[in-house]
């Protein structure tokens, strides 16, 4: 079984190298008649591309898609979709002096070691250019979601460095999110993180960060025990995504110092007559299971690898070197991977209503 | 894709109730010629057996397995493994009075709603009962593991409650580990620990806790880009777990505040000739592939959510109530779940690893 | 991916040998609340059961199975069904004369090159006993396809060595097919084989046939383009079933020399205002979606390997030697493959009724 | 589980309609390191495609394919293959007059009813155009098991309508099949096919045919008891194969009528001391595993929906009217379904290779 693929029924195949012919994927398994636009398509892309903000790899690539199967009309027709995006901006030239040797905390000596071999430009399959098609997919995946059930995504970043939003997750919007360029919905907070960006990129280094997520309208019943859980699949999805180092649901670690009787999340009958929990430490997930509460969880990303001060390594025959890194990339990676965020969440969240739907 | 199967390769089927007939699981695609016993899986058991000390749930369940399929001659055949446990202790009238109402924090409310019925009988399927299996299938994957590649996965209780050890990891052996019923390896600490669970029964509480791993001598190359990375199956194969809340690797949540600089891990050459990193913060993942260096990462397990003590709760028909549970229980989690822990990451291991096999 | 499950969404995954502890089937998937008994699964059973007639293996089998999860108050929990029965009637000293040879047409050679090793006992794993499982898993999709969509599956025999009936399908009931011990319902024809099955026993020989089906009932779009196409997958399943050699759809092999003109299937308006074809040498299958027509097709069984005939063959050290085989066995394996064809079928069904359940 | 992947290891997934963007394939999970070009893809395409003699369709599409990822310094890489071809001669058009009505024996009914829509021109999804990728993802397949397993393929059309070639299956080169423009290694029978091709062609009319393969080199154990049995994989790949309606292995149908003593094949060892079958009824495979002897099996096309000929049929709406049919089609199916008949068995093939390969 190979790993480029992720859900069961709404199945996605991503493929692409950053400096490649192209990147994209085929999302199989979309329920027919979902109206989409590249145009929508392109909007969640734009969030995620590079060059969007001075804080932001200065690679050019608009990331253009195609549309090359299973749309007509506007609409999907229950048959594979490809999104394709050629690759443009490729200056394989900057990666020439990295031919040879393991950049630190990358993937180039762990892809040598598995296939032989690699493509050294850029960083190969291993690039978060990847991404983009996860993004694609996520879009029609959102758009369903959205029309169809009311769900609602919104991540954020919470944390860059040690400077720290407390923000309360529920009352954030989406404007607020794109309000500024490192997408923490508090100005104050966001203003430092942006300083705390620009300094660390000054120095050639890079910092790592928190992305918290809040989705509402999730109904009852998605996940699939025992294995299937709706937040083991939520975490697979988030740990999938490149720098990432830990996933929490609810109220996670900080669960391990209370009592039962005090995490307990006691039901009680709201003013229409739902049952709901008082409150939800949880995260909107019991027993693996959808509770119909909000979906609350928290992204670990570490600081990136690639920066440009010095570093020690190693070349390919295992000789010591030095490395200054000069390709294009990101001092903090969490401004452009709260969309990526969405994305994987939609992506878990239609599968998991698609596979809840077979057996009701 | 019904959700009680876990791997690809290697991959196990588990089923059972806590008060139905059985508990057990299919174990297909194991290689053919693992030496493999009864005794070596009971003694697996054992350690997550209830009943096994003052601070675990007094259910009096022996766990005895049989081996009923893919087994001659003292290896295992190739074809399907059946291991069942029959369920003897059971006590279904204990759970009568909570039969019409939804335990707080529990899986009862959403099963109901998903599946429009649920065997009330202990927890039914959602019962950490089903582990058994689990626990089971991690025996034969960890004894391939370790005799054909010298694998060695150590889990032990890091924090309960506030109680925490610092002991370093890489020091800890199994028989430190299993030299306090609390399965934390540092004597102090885990007498400490031991007192709170202890208090907290008396209270007719739950507490939380951390599980940290530590895996040896895993070869480099497993793990599959770009969505079955390693440790996002490892952080799947963890959430998947009763009560776990959090999952991270490395540096995990930590890393957010660090620097690129601080956090790369240099590559150099061993005395050996092997190339290693100076450092492990990366966990022994690199582009979710396995370095070759410790895989290390930490669980975070809620307070359990059956306790004594009186809650607040509704019945099925919306109806406030109260709950003080009677059945049998654990006051704190970890200590039983640590050959969970262990059995998981086998589980993880032995499907990369066969998947690995495939493609070379 | 091993390879003992069999469906994506309604899956079984069956387990065990012929003289091992036990044969059965964990059935995830199943959607709750499909009321079934044990009985019911057992009267499939006992259609399958050796020692049912003269002209079937004296093996004493009850086939007593044990319903041990998934299954609360008469009716599919929606969580794994285990159905399991042990092996009563297991004379393995039959089996030892011929531990160290291979039987001509059996799988102990290839057995013994993939695994390195086989049960010897029985045929171990590629016994027929493992059909049984099939069987309950299938009774349960029969069951579930009967009552919530009125789909009736009917086999029977079509011919035994060269004796056939021309009987029409859509003719036949299931109480013509019981009628007989060949499961032939043309009386006359169903006498003849029945005598040719006797000579060629006493032979000490076996017989092939061919089992013909039709099930009517079906909703139109079942079938998933373009692998998963319906009768591909239904092609699978029967050829997975031991001694197949053929199976063909509809019209099938003499579609060859007809013309597009004779084979087309005109669409036609019915009295009840639906549309429908006029002919349907479709087999009820167009562009491998159910077109609501019934579904026919045939499966070839070649005669059954075990005869008790002297034949020439060698060890295992590859020593020419001689094999007369003791075992009980049938001399023509059509008339208990019967329930075995509708079983597939039904499992074939419902997994895709899930499958296009998921998506509409 | 949508339907448009193939194999567990080696990994297809195809998309593209006839008359959209691009058809094309991903696979996923081929080995890194096997050489292979696009002219070599190619070659195998120029087999397929349409226009290639005058009894195949007139469209003139040169299929002229680009690989997009995967793929770096002339080797496959091991990560995703992207293999697209534009549609360039579209003529939609050709079809507006049948977009309203349903084609007798296509598939525009079945995804109609499915999906709610479908994409009318030529037959989206359904069109024999998507084989491409198939070929095109099987050009892979072949190369890697020539190389690395010296696996010979050869496929030809063993009858056309009620010609049929006598041919033995073991004598026949690929210069043989490919010296006709029907493939059939037979010259005389050859040009029968053609002339009655060619006669049909002139009527509006089409035609079925059988294509027979033999496959050599197979190493014994290849095959996934029990379920995923070689001869039943196959069987489905053959069978998801547009306008296939029968597939047998070895003896297949025939065997019926034969006795267990005629139909066994005895074991002996050859002069080089390896283990063989005196005779091959089984096709080479037994128990479902590659037996070492020649895989051989038969597969019956059906005479194409499309014809000119003026056929009764009802529109969307259910109103009866005529069809005449005026798109670009082939009056006979197997010349050019020859390459995907081998691309089909490679495919196959290479996946349970990696499967076996896995459990070694």
């Amino acid at each position: 079984m190979p790993g480029n693929s992720f859900g069961h029924i709404f199945r996605i195949s991503t493929f692409g190298e950053s400096h490649g012919g192209a990147v994209g994927v085929v999302v199989d398994g979309c329920p027919p008649g979902v109206p989409i636009t590249a145009e929508e398509i392109q909007a969640q892309l734009d969030r995620r591309k590079p060059g969007q903000s001075e804080i932001a790899s200065p690679r050019k690539e608009q990331d253009t898609i195609q549309i090359l199967s299973g749309h007509f009309e506007g609409v999907t027709t229950g048959t594979p979709i490809l999104i394709l995006a050629h690759n443009k901006d490729v200056r394989s030239e900057d990666y020439h002096h990295m031919k040879d040797l393991f950049r630190p905390s990358h993937a180039d000596f762990t892809y040598q070691k598995k296939y032989g071999r690699r493509d050294w430009r850029g960083s190969g399959r291993a690039s978060a250019r990847e991404t983009l098609a996860r993004v694609a997919a996520g879009a029609i995946a959102q758009k369903f979601l959205r029309e169809k059930l009311g769900v609602e995504i919104i991540s954020y970043v919470e944390q860059v460095g040690a400077i720290r939003t407390e923000v309360a997750a529920h009352t954030v919007k989406l404007s607020d999110v794109e309000a500024s360029i490192v997408r923490c919905p508090d100005k104050e907070a966001a203003s430092k993180m942006e300083q705390l960006i620009r300094e660390v990129q000054a120095d050639g280094d890079s910092i790592g960060g928190i992305i918290r997520a809040r989705v509402t309208g999730v109904p009852v019943g998605l996940g699939e025990p025992v294995f299937d859980k709706l937040h083991a699949d939520l975490g697979k999805a988030m740990l999938s995504i490149n720098a990432v180092k830990g996933f929490e649901i609810g109220s996670g670690f900080a669960s391990v110092s209370l009592r039962g009787s005090e995490h307990n999340d006691p039901f009680e009958v709201d003013a229409h007559g739902r049952i709901r929990t008082r409150t939800n430490h949880a995260g909107g997930v019991l027993g693996g299971i959808s509770s119909g509460e909000p979906i609350e969880f928290r992204v670990a990303f570490k600081p990136v690898a690639t920066i440009g001060k010095e570093q020690d390594t190693v070349t390919a025959g295992g000789a010591p070197t030095k490395l200054s890194a000069v390709g294009r990339h990101d001092p903090c990676v969490v401004p452009r991977a709260v969309p990526i965020v969405d994305a994987m969440t939609a992506l878990v969240l239609i599968d998991h209503y698609l596979r809840d739907q077979a057996q009701r």
